[in-house]
Order: structure tokens, then sequence, then C-alpha cells
């Protein structure tokens, strides 16, 4: 499948959310759905869909809709999820140790395989069966170990810098929790969550009072 | 204060990763700080920093930067973190148990004082300090604890049924983890995040292989 490089974070969300959807179809023994159907899972229209879809190929039968099962298929290979990958966590805090339990990512192809801390007091212990590692030595740590991806959850003053190790190391997927806009190469993809950020941008919206 | 309407989230995510940085300078004895050195935080220019804080008012001496302190006040009271929120979370499940327990929603101010579930077998339990409450009734039970905010940790299927109801009752700002697109009336604030949403987007990236 050749793909466009220039397709926009938002498709891949929408794919996402499509994806969803047709599992829930797919377990409940619906067979065919159509693009109306997807476009309103993905907050979207269906010519919308059709529009994301066509990016990678020409899927479903006009007036027929899509086949639950081939689309689920495809969306799998499209983000990724017919690989497991070998995931490292920088940083064994509270977030860091929510990631880890969350059993979600595991069950969508995600490993987490190592875990690295800069605490002494950490170091040595176990993050169920993984052994917490020094953050010395980050970049031959990664390295050895093939890591594929990195779940940085380290405090904000440090986490350009731990980027900058993990970029190095030839990491080219970061999923970044703490609270700052890092930097990364082109190759490199980046992506951040903060759920106080959200959270914070809802107490501004409850601050302002009703709107007239 | 008077506030523009208008302003973009983009802007208040900013806000956010400014008073992060305030903070942390605040921490270490620095009284003044440049809008570069906020810039820099933010992932923008110190231009920019001055357009965001100007939607607010005047603040900083040209040439001296702003006061850590006056600057730290200024962005808590305009993101809402003078007030304390009242917040129900509503699905008692993996996201919703290890949301409950993140202590950072209330150090900034979020009390989760309600917790709600579909799940006979989790209603009556605790979660913390908090007993779970059947889903009957839930519209009755957001007014009646003055809930301001509802986090939003439901299986995708019925999350837009549930927000739907989450409205009704007055609540006007949400957070939903729900990997689904919802749809609220203008004057709710609704914010989205998921982790796995982001992971796929990474795992987009990397199964495309290195770019040219």
């Amino acid at each position: 499948m050749s793909i466009d490089k220039h397709i926009p974070d938002s498709t891949i969300r929408r794919l996402s959310l499509y994806l969803r959807f047709l599992e829930e179809f797919e377990e409940s023994g619906v067979t065919t759905v159509s693009s109306g159907a997807l476009a309103e899972r993905g907050g979207t229209t269906a010519a919308q869909v059709r529009k994301d879809l066509s990016h990678f190929g020409s899927f479903g039968k006009r007036g027929l809709g899509y086949s639950v099962e081939e689309l689920t298929g495809v969306l799998r290979g499209i983000l990724g999820l017919k690989s497991r990958w070998n995931v490292a966590l920088i940083g064994a805090g509270r977030i860091g140790a929510a990631l880890f339990e969350y059993q979600p990512f595991r069950e969508r192809g995600f490993d987490i395989t190592t875990v690295v801390d800069h605490d002494p007091e950490k170091v040595g212990h176990r993050l169920g069966d993984v052994t917490i590692q020094n953050d010395k030595d980050l970049e031959r740590t990664l390295k050895a170990r093939s890591i594929d991806m990195v779940i940085l959850a380290v405090p904000a003053s440090v986490a350009q810098g731990v980027l900058d190790k993990v970029v190095g190391a030839g990491v080219r997927a970061v999923l970044n929790y703490a609270p700052i806009q890092l930097r990364a190469p082109d190759e490199v993809a980046l992506r951040s969550v903060s759920m106080l950020l959200e959270l914070e941008g809802l107490s501004y919206a409850l601050s302002r009072g009703p709107q007239p």
C-alpha cells in the first residue's frame, strides 16, 4: 500500500475512532456498516469518511457500505496495530505507574518491556514484572533493547533533555506526558497528552461563568 | 477582569504551560521571567506570549520581564485554579479508577466527590473514600450534589447518552475519556483525552517506516 506522506493527524484520529466502532460492530455480529454510521462515530460527515479512507485505497461497495471485517483489518493495518511494539516507559512516578498498569495498552500491542527512572530508591524495584532501571546509559539501554517507542513521564524541567537522548538512541515515536511543549526532529513522531491541561481548559471555561 | 469570549483553546493550553514553568521558578526562588523564557516553555515566540497575556490585561515591565509571583497569581485566576471544583466521575472501570487515584487532580483543586457506575457489582463499593453510586437518577444525583464538572470514563457505545443526561443536569464542563467524538451544546465545555488514540497515531507513524 502506497501511503501519502501528508495525511493529517486529524484523519488518523478519526481512523482510530472508526476502528473502535467497527470492533464493537464485529463483536455484536454486524457485518456491514455505512459511511454515515462511521461518520457519526467520528463526529464528521459521510463524505469525510470516504475521503479519509480514500487515502489508503478503495473500500466498500456503493449502496452496500463497508464490510466490517475487511475494513477492521484494513484500519488495523494502517494504524500499525498488526505489529507488537516494544515500548520503554521513562519515569516510574505516579503517572508512569498508572500508565504501566493500563491494560488496554497491552491489548493493543504496546508492550512496556523497559522501565527507567532517575530515583535511586526506585531503581532495582519492580513495576509489575519489569525491573526499574537506572537512567544512566539511557541511550545504550534503549538501543540494546530495540525500543520502538518511548512513553515520557518525567518532570517537565528535564523532559527536553531526556527526549534528546531518546532521539539520539534512534527511537522514532514518543508519547509525552510532561506538561511542556517539546521539540523533536521531523522524523520523530511526538504526541503529547496532559489530563491536567484539559482539566484546566475546563476550569477556565467554568470560571468565565455562563455566556450570553 | 473582562475576558474576550473568543480566546482560542491553543492560547489556554499555553497559559497552562506558562503556569507550570512559573511555579517551578517560584519554587526555586526566581522572581522575574522574560517572555522569551516563557515562550520556550510553551513552544512559541516571545511575541506570542505577549499576545496571549494581552487578552487578559497588561502585565510585566518593558525590559524587566514579568514578576513570577504576580503572573502566577494572574494565570491561576484566569485558569479558574483559585476555586475548588466539585467533580463527578462517571464510570469506575480501569480508566476511571486510575483517574480517581491521580493525586495531581486534587492538588489542582479538582475534587472527585461523586463516583457513578452502571455495574451492580460496583455500586455500593468504595473507590478511595467515595461510595460508588448507581447510574439511575444520574441527573438528580448531579444536581443534588452541585457537580461543576464531569469526567466521563464510560464505554464509547453509551457515552453520548450519558453526556446528554449530564448536560440535562446543567453540568457545563466535561472531560471525555471514551474513544468517540461527542456532541454537546455550545455552552458546555467538552474536552476529550485518549491515550490509546495518541499511541495509535504513533504506531501509524512507525509503521510507515523511515521517511525519505
